[in-house]
């Protein structure tokens, strides 16, 4: 990573004044397009089954309760209807009250992109993958594991952008802690904007910070924070601090970001045996529980604010407390997520996860037995979908990389067989006849350039020659594809009077950030 | 590999002579339980579109025919009112009477183990899974990748019969060049009875060598030639040679095994763009013309023989012609193929498949890009489970391992959440309330150690712990559990009786193989 950056800076201004479409590319990898699955959701839980997790959360909503820390929150709560209970901070929700809050949420609303094609569809059938958010660490073969820092920051962003697969952004790729805590969002809301056209996040840690985030927005997108509300660009993970508590801050961004129309994807990151039920089941009672008291308070908010059910349901490994991801409790509890979104006709968020500490085989197995769940699941917002590893603790670039291959696989998998005359090839097979073969036919030939997914990193070589290659495993590929992408980065286009703007008034609030730390 | 054999073989006078139970392992894996899906089978295409695949195949078999080698398998064809055309080897097929043949073949069927334990039933929602088969190469990360030996054929039985997650096997795992191929077959089919008690393979390459296989079958289970038919303990894979060809010693081989009740596997090889149509409709049109002529064929060798519906249609990398699996024109073909196995009530073959040369996160991507398929489309015999590599040109010890774990992982998802009050945990989630944890309580306590699936490789240690550890990846952690299985190996109990009868069998047919080479 050490001079990564300077040469992909120097390539953004060649690439600046050429015509981008006909830059030579070294990386075929799939077309930017939006994604719908058409196979009907998967489920694994009957009608029944279902409703009897259903009944437990309601159960647990009006007899147990939770804890909302911030007393803003709760008075809107109380002049919503919960109960709020006198000198606590816990709150119960009457079952048909807290249905009828969920009710207004919107079963399906669109984010926009810094362009038309950027904007994203969230709910029914589609489907969009959020690059890797919020590790404190971030790792590439050559410089090894390291803290977070800027530099990197910045070029997971020219990824996200560069990677077609990739829809949005789901969070800081990785934390910069190398930056001031009190402004270091404004300068990641600044690359976001600037390095990117494509949907981003902003952290709802406590009212400034995404409050700064909505105004970088409405800048870089010439609306006011009025007008911001119909269109929105952003959205933010609330994650409960589970079992049955929300945070101040979460609460206060929360309040931020759904008052102007932003969307919010409540998350409980229930842990089944450590902060739920060791059960996967009381795990997902306690987390649709969590989930849906968050949602109805959103649209205490700002009722139709826009609004994605997250399931976060894993297990932890009983031996050591370790939590583990890619298991198949997660697939399970990541179908079930879904049918429960469904349910109360929620988007539904759900993740790319593992706990590899190497980008080896456990990285895809575990990614895999995330990933199928979660496509056939139908979730609409897709976390985390490339970077991931060590349960979220590393954003690695060469996961990076091997993850595109598995999303870009799944999308393939997502295009429906065509099954007509032409395709089902009566006279081809008659024509090439017993024993002979299909390579050179007419039938071939007119479509073998489309015919087949092309992979960005399986490597199909024989064995001899793959040898002679120097036996390059997937890691060592996807280091070479991760810096063949980078070169590729191609900045959007940015008024220089917007970013002059946006310049000015990070100055500006770098004079007084008013962040509570 | 140098030594393993020798210590494994002490290893098991040791462990006859001890009661096995208390022998201490150093593996933990899942135990051996028949498996089926409580999910119904999901399928990919619809009504019209399977009919649409299912009349184009009838049209193949009706308008352009198959070539069957065989002078005495087109006499059975045309005695049961097959076209057969004057002076040539093309067979032509009548659709009903086609339909009518196929209707002959029982929808579900038991093959027997060595004792009743390991009875296999294959059809309806159980699932199989079968070790790799027919690899002429082996390799480990010791000895590298080398030709296949008998050394180490017996090292892959061994892992098979200790591993409880594979059923049965699904051929040589590989094939043992150093031993003569006219009496090799004698060998091997020694070693599965021997060194295990799990359902195995016969070679339909002739006549005569399943026909030694079914001798020492009946010698092994006390049987006769005649009351072996009703009590079938082997399966064999018949490849067609596609397009619409089917060679002479397959057709000797399905013959001698269908006659005697054991179950054939018709299973067209047809690699879209190559032996096959470049649109996968089309491959699987001809997957499905090759493979009801030949379940047909069965059918008149013997009315209600066990057969299975084998499909391995995938693509080829159309700018080199490799074979490409685990792609996701794989992952569609492996669902239609079980949508139209079940439209005929026959049980349904598919396979792990992927194409990388090395135990790496493609492995594993390429593996679980068929897994999934294979597992939710109810395949039922699941051929090259494990240890399939470099599209099947190579056993690999350390990937037979990381396939286990994927084996394991797809068995522990089938297993359905429970969903009862005491699951649900209300109590649980009462006592510990906001802010608590759940790792003290009674509900967890009561349920912790078999709560969750316990992985066979998959390392959760955080980063430090496992750096410090020497920062084993997948491979090397697989290495140590394929030699930790290999130690742990018992061998089943032989009758000292049948085992003298087998070697007899053997001596007196190594005097005169009367093997067509």
């Amino acid at each position: 990573m050490t001079d990564a950056p300077s040469r992909t800076r120097k390539r953004e201004r060649t690439r600046k004044r050429s015509d981008s479409g006909s830059t030579a590319r070294k990386i075929k990898q799939a077309e930017w397009r939006r994604l719908r699955s058409p196979y009907p959701p998967m489920g694994i839980v009957s009608e029944d089954e279902l409703e009897a997790i259903h009944t437990a959360s309601l159960r647990i909503l009006s007899d147990i309760g939770i804890d909302f820390l911030d007393e803003t929150a709760r008075g809107v709560l109380k002049q919503h209807g919960a109960d709020v209970e006198k000198g606590s901070e816990r709150v119960r929700f009457d079952p048909d009250m807290i249905l009828q809050y969920v009710a207004k949420a919107p079963s399906e609303f669109t984010l926009h992109g810094g362009r038309p094609e950027r904007d994203l569809v969230f709910g029914g059938n589609n489907l969009n993958f959020a690059s890797i958010a919020s590790a404190p660490f971030c790792s590439d073969l050559e410089g090894g594991r390291r803290d977070g820092n800027y530099a990197d920051f910045q070029n997971f962003v020219r990824m996200g952008q560069t990677a077609n697969i990739i829809h949005l952004f789901g969070g800081y790729p990785v934390e910069p802690v190398d930056l001031p805590p009190q402004t270091r969002h404004l300068d990641c809301h600044y690359s976001f904007l600037t390095l990117s056209d494509k949907v981003h996040h902003a952290y709802s840690l406590g009212r400034q910070r995404p409050s700064d985030a909505i105004d970088m927005l409405c800048i870089a997108r010439g609306e006011t924070r009025d007008s911001i509300v119909e269109r929105p660009g952003m959205h933010s993970i609330i994650n409960t601090s589970s079992p049955l508590r929300v945070d101040i801050p979460m609460l206060q961004g929360l309040t931020e970001m759904s008052s102007h129309g932003q969307a919010i994807c409540v998350t409980p990151f229930t842990l089944s045996g450590a902060m739920s039920p060791v059960t996967i089941s009381g795990a997902l009672a306690q987390q649709n529980a969590e989930a849906l008291a968050v949602i109805a308070f959103t649209q205490m908010v700002r009722a139709g604010a826009p609004v994605i059910y997250g399931g976060f349901t894993s297990n932890v490994d009983m031996r050591s407390g370790a939590p583990a991801f890619g298991t198949p409790e997660y697939a399970k509890a990541a179908f079930v997520g879904g049918q429960l979104a469904r349910k109360y006709g929620l988007p539904y968020r759900s993740t790319n996860a593992n706990a590899s500490n190497a980008v080896d085989a456990q990285a895809a197995w575990e990614s895999m037995m995330s990933l199928w769940p979660v496509v056939l699941g139908h979730t609409n917002l897709v976390m985390h979908a490339a970077g991931w590893m060590e349960g979220g603790l590393t954003a690695s670039f060469e996961k990076f990389v091997t993850d595109l291959e598995l999303l870009q696989g799944m999308a393939a998998f997502l295009q429906p067989l065509e099954i007509n005359d032409a395709t089902l090839g009566l006279e081809a097979i008659r024509d090439v006849g017993p024993g002979g073969h299909f390579f050179g036919t007419a039938h071939t030939l007119e479509r073998y350039e489309t015919a087949f997914y092309e992979p960005l990193l399986s490597d199909w070589r024989n064995y001899e020659n793959w040898e002679e290659a120097g036996s390059p495993d997937a890691l060592t590929r996807a280091n070479r594809t991760y810096r063949a992408l980078l070169e590729e980065y191609e900045a959007p286009t940015v008024d220089p009077a917007i970013d002059e703007e946006l310049k000015a008034y990070m100055a500006k609030r770098r004079e007084d950030p008013h962040i509570e730390m």
